[in-house]
């Protein structure tokens, strides 16, 4: 990548994911953005992405802070938080090795939308925007695949959250009648 | 397009979507998935999409059914509805020209989401899975743009859909603490 994100300058900096292109491969099973790649296609598209440590305690992304990258997790476990309507941190989610994080960010160019705090030793392989546009010049064939995945994940995403909202709109509706 | 689909065998077939090309670039403006195209991106794309019209009253897309395609509306009015936990048809959105819609079902093959019927005549161009997979060999550029686009699109409206159900979950929270 170009230039490290000064996001992550706070991190242990571990070089190029080449190095890492097994254990990235390994993640296949559950990592719903490389599903469809090849060991060739990871190891192409390890060349375009950087690995960090984060240990216990660290943060890997802030919400409301700016940011162009996405990272995948290759080990360990992070929380997610999100402030509530009284600037309390809520936890809502805690996620694994294989999650894609940071994705939306990377894409509209929005503040991020929710905090990521390691909570176990975290290897991550990051990826940025600008090497995101340099996989779709140099390797289309890729860029088409690993945007393709995007669109499958948030899609995805879409679905299960648009269905968990209006089931909650539904029992809202349900238990004060006289709103609807 | 290789093959119309059945889906959409009683709507009003008008061909090529190069005739509409002007109409279709007029949409840039309220169209989510063109805001970065080029009128000669526009033309590029219509080759790939046909045009079809709907009469009030005619659904477009049904929910729970299977479809391979998404469409973008060119001009006339529709609303999208789905079944509650009783079956019940519940009115999620009315939407106009520029709008994009069963992208979710053409990227993941999943069922529909919802139903769709037209409130107005309604021109809409459609794009299937096949379609894209030849824009993504045979225009490798325009393919990953319109990739993007769509990553752009539902990463937006999984923002918004998220900020709902945090909010609503937030609210819930308040009303029964016992629950926390």
């Amino acid at each position: 990548m170009a230039e490290r994100p000064q996001q992550l300058s706070h991190l242990e900096f571990l070089g190029d994911a080449i190095r890492f292109s097994n254990q990235i491969h390994a993640l296949i099973p559950k990592c719903a953005l490389l599903e469809n790649f090849s060991p060739a296609e990871v190891r192409l598209l390890a060349h375009f992405m950087d690995v960090y440590r984060a240990e216990p305690g660290m943060e890997i992304i802030r919400e409301g802070e700016g940011g162009d990258f996405m990272l995948m997790m290759i080990e360990g476990r992070v929380e997610v938080n999100k402030r509530d309507r009284w600037n309390t941190p809520q936890l809502i989610a805690q996620v694994e090795a294989g999650r894609v994080l940071g994705e939306m960010s990377m894409i509209d160019g929005e503040p991020r939308f929710a905090t990521c705090v390691a909570v176990e030793p975290t290897l991550i392989a990051v990826l940025d925007r600008e090497s995101l546009a340099r996989i779709i010049v140099e390797q289309p064939l890729l860029g088409a695949k690993l945007l393709m995945e995007l669109v499958l994940m948030l899609s995805q995403r879409l679905r299960a959250t648009s269905e968990r909202l209006l089931g909650l709109m539904d029992e809202q509706a349900q238990r004060s009648p006289s709103l609807m």
